[in-house]
């Protein structure tokens, strides 16, 4: 896919093209890469771009609590969403500050939280603590795996024609995703299909989260409100993309892959309208179809 | 995409229809659901065929380590698959069997293994112990992330147009997919691009797992080389893709998306040869090129 991609962005770590380096590059997204090209047995030598896969630890009031491998860019916005969507903290506003930095090998992202939501985050850990294991973030068995989102409070409404306005436009944000051919991207769409903001990362959970963190500033600084739109994910729609849809209070979800059978019934159960295989022209509606108006 | 695929296969769990029901369905790996499909402003009610997600704990000798959403099909080389690409044992003859069963919310994987790689598991969980958290399986710090793959210790070499014909055929063997649309598919195809095996699951880390675990089992009873063959995988190629690839001694990973930057430098330091963008006729070669021949 190389050809197709576009001119380098100021992010590319020219380095890279040296193979001595160590094998971790930390605080860009992308990078440049010599690659073979082969076309019905013929070769040619040309360059790649290729998304970067850094490892980002959470660190809650100076205690580590998770390691993901997310794209190095929005960083502020992954703290704040993810510590929304796994419930670390219940508002916005318990959550003081983030402050990121390259260590050793990884990112470290020291978020700031609320004492109260601290102490009940150590006392979950705690409780596990005989149990060791991971796997889902922070979820070590399977009775702290599924944790339901609530239902959702709201009657909104979205024209179908919206949904169509959105997915048009998407690509013309996806800046990582045109040169790497990498990334997964999540938008948030206001009612009328207009495209209001985009993140994107190699994890397509992160890139929600980031979305999420992002959305939750705006709320804050601009008023915005979430029943105002509806998110668009490049990627399929799992469970956990569906939980932290409708955690963050948005009563829409359009994939542009497949859905899976429990994320519907999870959307079915708190109201969220769960949209997939989603083109400008048609779609599928899984759950509360009641939402989307002709 | 409902239109598209195939009838309904004997897993099908007819009573996902009735909504009434828990969200949980444990056994089977696709259900059913009824659907709005939208095309140019017009509405068709029809039924669509969607991937389970199950909650998969994974417990070693009766202590739980880590909890998945996977598919829940080919269970037992899942078990065996996760326990040698985390390194939880070092050969097939370690682990001694897995008992899967329904528990509560999920299904639990109950793992026997050698009581040496117990006893390293525990220590492991209990150095980290004080620093709670989780993110990638079982790993709770940005120390404990980046495992690298020991080099390869093979020259072979893969004729280039068996990358394409394993690609041809791979499609036949993606049963869920063609239901779905929702799951990936790792396959272990032999040097002469024949597919030997398929694993499909809802995560692609699931499904190459799944596919390690098969493969183990041919070599001890079949004596199959890991040698004779590479992986195609129909996802993208992130680091932990070529971590489990080399790590179970196969010298070439094909897949179908982008690989990122990291994926590249390790298989480069590994030996491992990292193809991205295949396609039948063509595909990008990202590091030991010397392995495909013309």
């Amino acid at each position: 896919m190389p050809a197709e991609k576009q001119k380098p962005s100021r992010f590319v770590n020219r380095q890279f093209v040296n193979r001595m380096e160590p094998p971790l590059i930390l605080d860009v997204p992308l990078s440049t890469c010599e690659v073979t090209q082969w076309q019905d047995g013929k070769q040619v030598k040309t360059q790649d771009y290729l998304a970067e896969e850094t490892p980002v630890a959470l660190i809650y009031n100076g205690i580590s609590h998770a390691v993901m491998l997310a794209t190095a860019q929005d960083l502020e916005d992954f703290a704040l969403g993810f510590s929304l969507s796994e419930g670390i903290v219940q508002s916005a506003n318990e959550f003081y500050g983030v402050d990121a930095r390259v260590q050793g090998n990884g990112i470290e992202l020291r978020c700031d939280i609320a004492s109260e939501r601290f102490m009940q985050l150590k006392e979950r850990r705690r409780t596990l603590a005989g149990k060791t294991g991971c796997g889902l973030c922070g979820a070590e068995s399977l009775e702290q795996v599924m944790h339901y989102p609530e239902p959702l409070a709201t009657d909104v409404r979205f024209a179908a024609a919206s949904i169509g306005r959105g997915l048009a436009s998407i690509q013309s944000w996806q800046a990582m995703q045109k040169q790497t051919g990498a990334t997964h991207a999540s938008a948030f769409v206001l009612a009328d299909g207009t495209v209001s903001i985009v993140r994107e990362d190699v994890g397509r959970h992160n890139a929600l989260d980031k979305l999420i963190g992002a959305l939750q500033k705006m709320r804050m600084q601009q008023g915005l409100q979430f029943g105002d739109g509806f998110i668009i994910t490049t990627s399929r729609a799992s469970f956990e993309m569906v939980q932290k849809t409708a955690t963050a209070g948005v009563a829409m979800l359009v994939a542009v892959s497949a859905p899976t059978a429990l994320a519907v019934r999870v959307a079915e159960q708190c109201g969220l309208a769960l949209v997939g295989f989603a083109r400008e022209n048609r779609f599928v509606v899984y759950s509360h179809s009641e939402r989307i108006l002709n």
